[in-house]
């Protein structure tokens, strides 16, 4: 094939940015033998230009102006992996406008002004792909928007974010305590000095937003997500989890009920014989449901530099591709569709509560639920001093009447203390 | 938008046909709304027009006159789930000349004349998409041709026959005999009355020179495949893998190794921490490591009506877009591989040998392998009347060396019986 050049401006240099470039350098040749594209990345625009990236590029590449490489005539597509809001989305909306295509790994932009952006890319005709931004390496959005453009999905279940899974795995095999795994994943620089956006579950309702956009065809942003994180979760509630059959998970779920929509990010207890239960350390995986389809998986590396510039990489092939062809692949039209409240979505349940271990407590207990149709499905006990701890399971019941059972149980005089209130997914 | 109908010609109606008319039945409007292209199926060639096929369609649609089809000027797409090689290939050959991109779902084919039937693609100017003949519904030939289209692949490893992983799975997790799990999976109709095709590894043999030759680049057919089936295991070796840490699996490994291709279909011991390891019953997997994106993994239905029917309408959806538009997507080019006999491929393995149980039988065995400089990792025992089971684990030696380890083990007068000899992955 004829080697034809693409120029690309590259908009931030980060973990992801520079790793895009290393990978170019060690397999441009190979690439444009096999794609026939030569992909050099000609401008890169940094808010510091003195700072080293370890990347193989004459320092006269790199400016602090990105205008100037959005605007430059001889740069064919835009890469931006700044992150926020502001300046990318601008740089996003010129480079469109521009008739450049856009490669993003941008979470937050596109789960915050993901349609604005989408509407933009129709506009100019020109491709805006997003890999990198939901899932890392794994391709996740391309199989949606294309090989599973015409299945009815039904539900996405995803374990997105690599910190909060390794900590939870720490927790499941080895018996660490919440802080101790937490301090572990920092020290090896799996969490953040400040891991509020991981363990408080903001980085995975971002993700969220964004598969519910693709899999369902409508808006939704990270703000509609229903949102809990795992700084609450115990050793007891891990242990007992076990003892029940289930592992615990943060997972994100999205889910097409009636012609309404229902997203959230909340600690689950998983069936250790479900797939996304072997799941671990900071793996992601994306659990599919489809009518046609039956159950799929997707899994890998959901963060990182190398896995990453991956997906930035097939994204900016197919841009590319798209641009010499003359036209763009399909930039996804987003429709409305009502967020059901949480209050309203139906699940599962499993609930700890230390009583006082004296006979009818579980008459006092299963009076309560009764009376908000709640039904218990099993319940287990480990000896608590004087007290008892027990573990119930719950039938699938409407949110909003576990709630109430919740603040009823509170009341209850042989109720010493309720645990933490976790969502089970897995057969009835 | 705008519908747009797309005539659809479909030859052969079996299970993936039917599912698919029946699909586009109950969603098609969903469908148009969504993609804006209205596919309906307006002739169906099937060899035998009198024969229920459970689905809602005219009876004058069907035809047993495949060449009407493909030769109608006014269906737009042709989609070819008979299987085999002819007449399927000269359909898809003449289709393709009369400017009709093509949906197939036949891996025989594909295996077997795939260059011959890119090339035609390419000089038509028109689609070839085959997502439904390699893993039914799990998006995986997308993937590989365009999100991995840069990344520097270096070894897929795929359980991609859901009847030999039905068969294994009984045995291992029920102690089922090898005759028993395969009676049950035909009386489920899971295995065919003649299950030559799925045990001795043909099928999968096929599917593994389709992924090589997408995963690669490079012309792989069924012929260049190293195939071994699962009809020797036994349960002792399952037993003897599980308390070593394994669990048996039918893998197809498809390796890059210097400028050579090695292709082959074994049963494999894979350790239990393993993501392949927790693929159970009829699902499939397929395995993908490369240099930047590091591993990943893609589940679900490898076979079954709806799934491949799901698979089908991904294609039919992506060949329609690019047609309207004008063009074609990329067909990949086959350069030339050299593909490396499997005597120069190296793994590591795993052997059981009954010996007589006296002093010396280690030293005996030990200087054989020795001899062929393969190293021992690990051994374990169980006794077995007057004899010994004996079962090695065997660092990584080529596979040259290592039968001719066997040859000569085979000679010792300790060793009454050999078990099957059988490739290991994971770490040293």
């Amino acid at each position: 094939m004829d080697n034809d050049v693409i120029r690309v401006g590259l908009l931030g240099c980060g973990n992801v940015g520079a790793a895009l470039v290393q990978i170019l350098s060690a397999e441009g040749d190979a690439i444009a033998e096999r794609t026939g594209l030569h992909l050099e990345v000609t401008r890169v625009a940094v808010r510091n230009t003195a700072k080293a990236r370890g990347v193989d590029l004459p320092a006269e590449r790199f400016t602090h102006d990105g205008d100037s490489v959005v605007n430059d005539p001889d740069i064919d597509v835009i890469v931006e992996v700044i992150g926020g809001i502001e300046p990318a989305r601008s740089f996003i909306l010129d480079a469109l406008k521009a008739g450049k295509p856009v490669i993003s790994g941008n979470k937050e932009l596109l789960a915050n002004v993901g349609a604005e952006l989408f509407e933009a890319a129709h506009a100019a005709g020109r491709d805006l792909l997003f890999e990198a931004a939901v899932a890392g390496g794994i391709p996740l959005i391309r199989p949606l928007r294309e090989s599973l453009a015409g299945e009815p999905i039904t539900r996405v279940m995803g374990i997105v974010n690599g910190t909060t899974n390794y900590i939870l795995t720490k927790m499941t095999d080895e018996g660490a305590s919440y802080h101790d795994a937490l301090a572990e994943a920092q020290s090896l620089g799996f969490a953040e000095r400040d891991p509020t956006a991981d363990i408080d579950g903001f980085d995975a309702a971002a993700k969220a937003a964004i598969i519910a956009s693709i899999a369902f065809g409508v808006r939704v942003v990270a703000g509609d997500v229903y949102r809990e994180g795992i700084s609450g979760i115990t050793e007891s509630d891990i242990s007992f989890a076990r003892k029940l059959g289930y592992v615990i998970k943060l997972l994100a779920i999205v889910e097409k009920i009636g012609g309404a929509v229902a997203v959230r990010v909340h600690p689950t207890m998983v069936p250790m014989s479900h797939p996304l239960a072997s799941v671990r350390d900071s793996f992601n995986a994306v659990f599919i449901e489809g009518d046609a389809v039956g159950e799929l998986m997707f899994y890998g590396r959901g963060a990182g530099g190398p896995p990453s510039a991956s997906a930035v990489l097939g994204d900016l092939l197919d841009a590319a591709h798209n641009l010499r062809a003359g036209g763009a692949g399909r930039s996804p039209t987003l429709g409305r569709a009502r967020i059901m409240p949480i209050d309203e979505v139906t699940s599962q349940f499993f609930l700890t509560m230390d009583v006082s271990d004296r006979p009818g407590v579980m008459h006092d207990v299963s009076g309560v639920t009764m009376r908000h149709a709640v039904s218990i499905r099993s319940m287990d006990q480990e000896p608590l001093g004087d007290n008892a701890r027990l573990g119930f399971v719950f039938h699938s019941a409407l949110e909003r009447d576990m709630q109430a059972t919740l603040q009823d149980l509170r009341e209850l005089p042989v109720v010493e203390r309720l645990g933490s209130l976790m969502r089970v997914i897995g057969p009835e």
